[in-house]
């Protein structure tokens, strides 16, 4: 069950890639490119950071066809998709709670480490999003004032307190993912964000001083 | 015989990187830097997601020692030349055929999975250009309608395919090389694209909404 | 001893990278994410090359609280610092004098190849600023005509050569630190800079030619 849960957060962050390459007007080949690298970026950093090598899609190739197929997918039906962006990031949502929950399980037995588990999830559920993005030239998530990180830290941790507290695996998985989820899905539709870091008040923001140095001809 | 192709193939990569470091007019270090993340990027990324650490170029550190006679000869050498940027994408084209054959070959060699080999032959072909116009600082060619991966992949798929029906190593290596070098070639020269993805008749392109999008405060 | 230092490393790294997300100000979240990929970033791609993996953070999960602990410090003082912007320097200059030395150490423990130390020892040093400014959006050291990856290429060649040349780790350390730290220091207060490539005389600059090439319509 694990596996087609695995399939299927692979098939959902392809299909974010694909999307991106829809709102680039890319060509089917740059379709299957960011879907294959949004669908494996993720879980392949995390497997080379664990030394679990081969990476898992060289173990198993479905999850290369998996991409492809996505890519085919979403190049063939996306114009009849009206809100293409609202499907991005919601898809993207979805991914980031499964991916957080599974990837905190892979680090959790790879090394029985709960701080490990953590970043190992977090790290599976953004590295797919954060290299389409700078892939395609894309405003980063990681310099936006948005709940992405923190959902998916939250959803790790979730799961490997849960794990750790002697819940069985199914539910310490639903529990994760569904924190995760909520954490991103109410940033995403209410606009939740964390406070951001202010320099002490009185002080000019960054930009005004840089814009300043700028002006004094540096 | 394969090794010195190797060698050829990490030497033509390594200058077009330091003729991206001419282009930028960067130092001398610099231009080692960008000869050696391009000559050595895509087989350094094959190694690590084919479990092959430590990666070619830690085991053989002659591979080092070439980039750096490459890219030492280029700064040298550079101001000689009128059309850097076209000798530029013509050696890219050479090396990306190359290596979209041998990347295939040590992906088929390590796993005996036709599809991990088309995947680290277009993996090893592509991925130096693009970390090199990445850290340049350069438009990257994923988000051009350019027959670029397409190239790769097609040699890679054509090496495979040649093997898999029984044709010797050295036939079915010229003729995957082969149709890289025709497609990227063709597309150099004849400005082939492949048809970019449109959204349906009668809506406004992307940035167009997108820019609307901005007008109304987004 | 060498352990230690290398705490002190990844917690200089790391301080830069919070500081980068405050001149960004980002949220808590994005001063840990910047700090951890700062401070464990030129390690984690040394280790993967060597093929020493898994990583070390994943065997001592210390360094990741290193990282954590020195965001949330930076989180809570920044605002105090005037010269944010010149503290981030001089510490980064400080860890790449550390790591050239550190990586190059480590690079020759694990193939006895002065070659891979001295590429090991700039790669640990520098990947981490390198990738900082990268996900920063910040312009990169790489495009400016500064002694960065110079100083730490001296540094770890300074200590790979009295190592081999038979001096004490302990001294041969203090060399290379010492060598990368006048060159990075020197370039930063006396903006000391390597004579950048320039086209043969009487040739227009880079920027001319593209410019008067897209006035052509290109």
């Amino acid at each position: 069950m694990l596996m087609v849960l695995d399939y299927a957060g692979v098939s959902l962050f392809a299909a974010t890639g694909a999307l991106a390459a829809s709102r680039k007007q890319l060509d089917l080949i740059g379709f299957l490119f960011f879907a294959a690298v949004t669908g494996l970026g993720g879980g392949t950093v995390r497997d080379i950071v664990l030394g679990r090598v081969p990476v898992f899609w060289v173990i198993d190739p479905t999850y290369i066809l998996i991409c492809v197929a996505t890519g085919v997918v979403v190049y063939l039906t996306a114009d009849r998709i009206e809100w293409r962006y609202q499907l991005l990031i919601w898809l993207d949502a979805v991914g980031l709670s499964a991916y957080s929950v599974l990837g905190a399980a892979k680090g959790l037995a790879a090394t029985g480490s709960p701080t490990i588990a953590i970043v190992t999830g977090a790290l599976t559920a953004a590295f797919g999003g954060i290299l389409r993005d700078l892939l395609a030239n894309e405003p980063s998530v990681l310099l936006r004032p948005e709940i992405y990180i923190t959902a998916a830290l939250s959803g790790a941790a979730g799961f490997t307190a849960a794990h750790a507290l002697g819940m069985p695996l199914y539910a310490s998985s639903v529990l994760g993912a569904g924190i995760a989820f909520a954490l991103r899905g109410g940033a995403l539709h209410y606009g939740w964000i964390l406070p951001r870091y202010r320099p002490r008040p009185g002080r000019p923001p960054e930009e005004a001083i840089r814009g300043k140095k700028k002006r004094r001809g540096r």
